[in-house]
């Protein structure tokens, strides 16, 4: 992946983050239902089951508040004010399904909605909203064994200081005491942080999920900081980003701490890494310049791998490359045609009506988890 | 503890949470740092080394920005607009030392100031900021061998779901594969969460200092929600709270579970119960209901003990009750003193010049710490 791919990923994941909407030639149903990402006794923001969302806002002597979610590109969803001095307002059309960061512009200032729960992107701790997805059941909290999500702080002595990571040890890993399992390294993408996996990906959910329905094997999962927004933001800044130190934290302290702490299986062929969006970028740069380190490789709308640049190094056992219909599926398509070409075991999936969001990427995680750690 | 010493308990947490300032004789130090609880890169609040707090909020058409933050009982720190579009301001007075909520008030509606961190308290995510502690250390994030803190999903047949826990294990957890550890239940606040302990209260990052230093042998915590805020908030709504639901949840559940799947020593003489305000009512109702269950009891302005309440039951290896200065401090000495009167091994603490707030809280688990598990 080139310094263009970055680019336009980036540029990806700053214009799309407040979700496509399409044209919407039925009436409004008025079914709404408070959102699940609500805090506890929040009756707003609300979703219908088409996908439209409704805000409303209390703030009496406020003139002006808009929703930045709405229909790409043209601005948001400006709310008006009832007599009562709530704001409320409907987004112009359906939402696509899954997660969408927001926030408020409350009289030319940013703010949270105060009503949602708040989810790290963009650099900042966003409202965040859930359309409910047709296929929503494979990140469901059930009634299934669950894994834990434990935060760690690893020293590190190439940043002088301790630095936080989450890990996910699936379920049976406390009882189970001589039992090893693979790892699976997760990247968050640019604006976000190590906490967005578990947060908005649910990816302990879709683990738990895959492993009661006995559709794969039990793995752990790291996942820590980039380091991604350390740069300044805009294109000069992520043009200057440079891989080196997230990757010395990655190989040369977090993995042998999780490797000394954990019952890991610690050698390459059991040992995964996978990113979305910039952290795709950064799977890509540390998969070629330690080829000994991971045998699994998973750029999810975060770019893809050519056939020159894997020759020559020890061979990938899974290439897998996603992203989502709205975004550039070709690309991810026609690389993993190029790789099996050359014999490689390289797998594409598109997620259907979805964006540079999380929706894509939850289900990339679940099509990429059965086809890790085969043997 | 009766009826009357919880309202009172609750009336403390609603009242005092603003924090209370002292009378400021010197003029302000123009020596403001960046809040340690900022979100990234965040310039505002801003703290000085007398305790002042100092806001800034962009709001450019916003007619007014109130803070709820100030001087206790005197409704807070109303900002002033400059021409930039700024409201900045300072409280009137120096802050308590430690972890303070609050919120601001834009134009009548409620928001999140946006340059801070999140915490859950008053039934909502509520902005923090930190005035630092003359003994901040023993809460510092420092190089020594670090715990973990990991969320668990639990079943809950009582209550037909899956509920959340959060489990600290000691440093070494991961590693010395056959030890055993004595485990604290630790419960929050009312309107707090399972979250609050560790991220207010910091409670791994002391017991982490604490076994560093070598004045205690290593212990797990277990912290869940206690379902305090599940009534209708007001006095009639505490008035009816019953703590059956969460000690059923807690005691037949949670406990358990965390037996069958981490590595505990598994009886009374190595299990603890504490908790803060509300969390101390239901510890003080638990204990005294389920003798059998543990052995070391601690209330955090939570209410007091009697020798009545004690006597005919298996007797506690410890009676731990503590509050701020600016509590009632009278009321946690005396108890201990009737309690020790009667043979009992209570303890009291008083935590110097603060309320009813985290720095208490946070000072009181490490005076508590060190007298737990002692055989």
């Amino acid at each position: 992946m080139n310094l263009k791919c970055l680019t336009i990923a980036v540029a990806m994941a700053c214009t799309c983050t407040l979700g496509e909407a399409q044209t919407a030639p039925a009436p409004i149903k008025d079914d709404f239902q408070p959102s699940s990402l609500n805090q506890p006794g929040q009756e707003y923001p609300q979703v219908n089951s088409q996908g439209y969302a409704r805000f409303r806002i209390k703030a009496p002597k406020a003139d002006s508040i808009k929703v930045s979610l709405g229909l790409g590109g043209r601005g948001g969803t400006r709310l008006t004010k009832d007599a009562d001095g709530y704001f409320t307002g409907t987004t112009e059309g359906p939402m696509d399904e899954g997660f969408h960061y927001y926030h408020l512009n409350v009289d030319g200032g940013t703010f949270n909605d105060p009503g949602t729960l708040n989810y790290y992107g963009s650099t900042r701790w966003e409202s965040g909203i859930e359309i409910p997805a047709h296929d929503q059941d494979f990140y469901a909290l059930k009634d299934v064994a669950h894994g834990n999500v434990q935060q760690i702080l690893f020293p590190s002595k190439s940043t002088n200081t301790s630095r936080r990571a989450f890990v996910y040890t699936p379920p049976g890993y406390g009882k189970n005491k001589s039992e090893k399992y693979p790892v699976l390294y997760l990247q968050h993408g640019w604006g976000e942080d190590e906490t967005a996996w578990s947060n908005q990906g649910h990816a302990n959910l879709i683990i738990d999920n895959l492993i009661a329905e006995g559709k794969i094997k039990p793995f752990i999962i790291v996942m820590t900081y980039g380091m991604t927004n350390d740069t300044k933001m805009g294109p000069a800044g992520l043009r200057n980003f440079k891989v080196d130190a997230f990757q010395t934290v990655l190989t040369e302290e977090l993995i042998p701490y999780v490797d000394a702490n954990f019952r890991t299986i610690a050698d390459r062929a059991h040992r995964a890494m996978a990113g979305l969006s910039m952290g795709g970028m950064e799977t890509h740069a540390i998969t070629l310049a330690k080829p000994d380190e991971f045998a699994y490789y998973a750029l999810l709308s975060g770019g893809t791998y050519s056939p020159a640049e894997l020759k020559d190094k020890p061979k990938p056992k899974l290439v897998f490359m996603s992203c989502g219909s709205k975004e550039r599926p070709d690309g991810v398509n026609n690389a993993a045609a190029e790789l099996k070409k050359d014999g490689y075991n390289a797998v594409s999936y598109v997620s259907q009506n979805t964006a540079h969001e999380f929706l894509t990427w939850r289900r990339s995680l679940s099509e990429l988890a059965p086809l890790l750690f085969k043997d």
